[in-house]
């Protein structure tokens, strides 16, 4: 698999092989019950619910249907369809067969569905809770842990275990480590033995240790699971609005050269290994209220732009790895950008989908920040970049702004502005908790006191730069030159390097779970992933189930 | 260099090959003039006062003098005796040339040094001041970022670069991009810029962009680099107390399989993989008063422990990388430990002396906190785990403390106890601003709350583990057995996954500069040193200097 197959990330109900998603009033439950033959490439077997990207492909499609199709659904209890196992974890036939860009790519993808998953009962109301009704190991235990409970039937057979570490000599590559300790709280020493004891830990130690909230007695299981499912749904505070709307298959098309969607298009320009990214604005304006809305359902251009730029960024990573340039360009009406801000800011607190299409905007642009690419941003006339488009260009690793216009191409042009919105001031948080904004302007007070003041002005090239909202702000004269440059050193630059530093700029600030799993644990894991004491041809990874024993060299680094 | 040289780090100024240490009253000057044939190893050459880890042994040995042995030194000046150049950074040669694990060793020690110096300006009234009177490439870039002012000479040719990405596809290695962003408050997109710009910043837009704090013009800069010492030593508030006092040299007995120094010895079992370290606690009582302290100087017990644990790690940490556990021991009364502890935290806001004993064991427990080795607590009967000592246990990845007396080795013997002392709630923390204690209960205030109620009682087996203290409580029965097993599982597991898991494990909670700098920073830099990209024979690493061009996987993870 050192070729990486070619993976589509649309996907929807009828389709899945792996889940089944069912409803019954304010409560959902998500099945998981893998077909062993249902590996997304040849050569291996998915047995005892382990999973592969193809599966996680339909967890994620699920749980966002769950939150634009289902706005009824208060409590959504994960569970296994198969007897004696709720979920093996990561397949590791498939993790050894893969590369490393592969596999690291894997393990992001997972992140962000479990993160998606903990911002469902955060901030949408949509509780999850893992019904154990058997063993949960590795992956399968991280999964549960991204619930906001857990619950484990008291069997005498079934645990949980991080068995990464002993069995396959590398970590729980989603999220494991930081949650057992920063969010369950468990007690350090004892996360230690637990991540060390391969066989897991079940029963009344495993509440004690409070890797589980609860452990439930066989007979009891069926009763306890739908009481508790019941009991959540109640507690779970949902906005009102109207009816779910239906998530239609997005419209793609994809060539050798370039993948287009109805407001997005990239265009992938493989000599210079740089993808360019346009946004185009919406056409009509904003309707006067959330019946418009509603009515539009899928096709409305803030939910239509989060989720194309959401498949366009899954698409890319997974599909284009040599590609490690993205540059992002707007077309269109900045007015009309802040007027569909607007309206759905206005509902935030009041309509479950005003808000549903903000979090997914939120957590479109946090899928960005952790994308190793190159990001950069190209403002010219005729761009959009306000409100929420602007924080593309925040996200970016640098903008570049034309001071003036293209005087070849429109002498009689706007210039190229900027304009700060509501939206760059709070709801579009990056993974640290801080706007990108604050972030930008970190330990900088006045500087983020002047941008967010500027709010609702147009701002062209030298008060942006003024301002510090762009990076480079040159003349027509100049902007051929520097930015083919800036694209050109990218390309001529370790990518490796380039992931560590985007990675380690692009979050300064504060630290949360968040970003403690993508940036510390994802380092280690492609550290650890990376040497021959895992992934050589005696690494542990590899020789798991030969019944050859791993050959390490010992040297403590 | 696949064979790893000896190192030795004790030292002192008349042994310094590469350093100046002058002081003018308040003021001291730390002179860096590498001497090119000076090298630890053969086969590179330390121009540009490049560095190697002896150049950073000596500047780690000065730092810590100069708190002991130089209280009335308000202002330090790091400042170069070369023309033109302040400091290349690590040489490149010594780097290309050696193997994984010493690179990763290398920067953690100079890490730990800049830590330091941070510690001093931030704690003891010891203020640093880098004056680049040349270029500060690379590591000289990050030594002047350690400091808390940069004063940049402005001759049109001086800089300040961090060329590691454009020029050797790695990142900065101490901590460059995180004080970059995080304490400098270098806009994001400047710092991108910045980092991929080999030839670096000078001049006024190295300060507008904050990268330096001033720049001076060649003609003022002897005077005003005076001024701006004499300015910082007068505004430092360092506290009172006796005159400084020698940190003479270590006594240390080493040979093949074992390390001994007054109060510390490790045996080490190359079988086992397992270095038993035994600390032994202070023999008379505590002086009365701070008069004692002075007259006993460094043979003063508390100092004196730091002195030889901090040295038992770094060897144990560069000379024997395949011992991967270490098992900490005490042995002695737990009360005089109790009595010192007290001593010096009566002084801690009166006596510089005091206050740099405390503050030196907290670096020196930091240390263990980011060693890459087990750490595994024995507590048995006659061992003195309190206060200070204690902090040994709690920084353990485990602890095993027995229940009960081992019945044929001394059935009389008082049953193992441990105690929480005032050195346990505050004056030690953590590199993520917590005490141990806090990082253990994390999230669980009553736990924290009950542990450190029980502060002062001398606390048996079955009382610590109630309280969550120690991990596991075997009795004479199950102890070997137990300990065994967790030794010998230890040397069986994957040595990278360990340091990866332990690395998560240990640093639960929030962050800091220092938890982000060997947290995140360190394992993105393990990983990019370790790709071919770098390290490979056509790696960056090695191309460079050749005339020859890295050839990159252009593959981005």
């Amino acid at each position: 698999m050192d070729r990486m197959p070619h993976v589509e990330f649309r996907t929807s109900p009828p389709d899945y092989k792996h889940w089944r998603l069912d409803t019954d009033g304010p409560v959902a439950t998500l099945t998981m019950d893998v077909d062993e033959r249902g590996g997304l490439v040849p050569g291996y077997e998915l047995k005892l619910n382990s999973y592969d990207l193809g599966v996680d492909i339909e967890l994620y499609d699920a749980v966002q249907r769950l939150r634009f199709e289902r706005p009824e659904v208060k409590a959504v209890m994960i569970t296994s369809g198969k007897e004696k196992i709720f979920c093996a974890g990561a397949n590791i036939r498939m993790l050894a067969a893969s590369s490393h860009p592969w596999k690291v790519n894997f393990c992001k993808f997972t992140n962000e569905t479990r993160n998606g998953i903990e911002d469902a009962t955060a901030n949408s109301g949509q509780f999850y809770l893992a019904a154990l009704n058997g063993t949960a190991s590795g992956g399968g235990y991280e999964l549960a842990l991204a619930c906001d409970q857990i619950l484990l039937i008291d069997d005498r057979s079934s645990v949980v275990s991080l068995p990464e570490l002993p069995l396959l000599g590398v970590l729980p590559g989603t999220g494991g480590l930081t949650r057992v300790v920063d969010k369950r709280h468990v007690r350090r020493d004892l996360a230690d033995y637990f991540s060390t004891k391969s066989e897991g830990i079940g029963g009344k130690k495993a509440a004690a240790w409070k890797l589980v909230d609860e452990i439930v007695p066989r007979v009891r299981w069926e009763e306890v699971i739908s009481e508790r499912s019941r009991d959540f749904a109640s507690a779970a505070t949902r906005l009102p609005g109207g009816s779910g709307i239906e998530l239609t298959t997005l419209d793609k098309e994809r060539t050798a050269d370039s993948i287009a969607y109805e407001h997005v298009t990239a265009v992938l320009d493989r000599d210079r290994e740089v993808a360019e990214i346009i946004v185009r604005g919406p056409e009509p304006d904003a309707p006067a209220s959330m019946d418009g809305v509603y009515s539009r359902g899928a096709a409305f251009w803030p939910l239509a732009v989060a989720r194309e730029l959401d498949d366009l960024i899954l698409d890319l990573r997974t599909n284009e790895i040599e590609i490690g340039t993205w540059t992002f360009e707007t077309q269109g009406s900045a007015d009309r950008v802040l007027g569909y801000d607007k309206l759905l800011l206005a509902n935030y607190d009041s309509d479950w989908l005003a808000r549903e299409i903000v979090l997914y905007t939120k957590r479109t642009l946090k899928r960005l920040d952790v994308t190793s690419r190159s990001l950069i941003a190209l403002i010219k006339p005729g761009s959009c970049f306000a409100g929420s488009l602007l924080e593309l260009a925040l996200a970016a690793d640098r903008s570049y702004m034309l001071t003036g216009v293209f005087e070849e191409e429109d002498r009689e042009a706007d210039p190229a502005a900027i304009t700060v919105g509501p939206m760059n001031l709070g709801p579009l948080p990056m993974g640290n908790g801080l706007t990108r904004l604050a972030t930008r302007f970190l330990g900088d007070p006045d500087a983020l006191t002047g941008a967010e003041k500027a709010a609702g002005q147009r701002l062209e090239a030298d008060e942006a730069e003024q301002l510090g909202l762009v990076t480079f702000a040159p003349d027509d004269i100049d902007w051929d030159e520097e930015v083919r440059i800036a694209v050109e050193e990218r390309a001529s630059f370790s990518p490796d390097a380039l992931s560590g530093l985007e990675a380690n700029y692009r979050f300064a600030g504060p630290e949360t779970i968040e970003t403690k799993i993508f940036g510390r644990l994802t380092a280690w894991q492609n550290w650890i992933f990376y040497r021959p004491n895992a992934s050589g041809p005696d690494g542990a990874l590899r020789a798991y189930g030969t019944g050859k024993r791993a050959d390490f060299d010992r040297k403590r680094v």
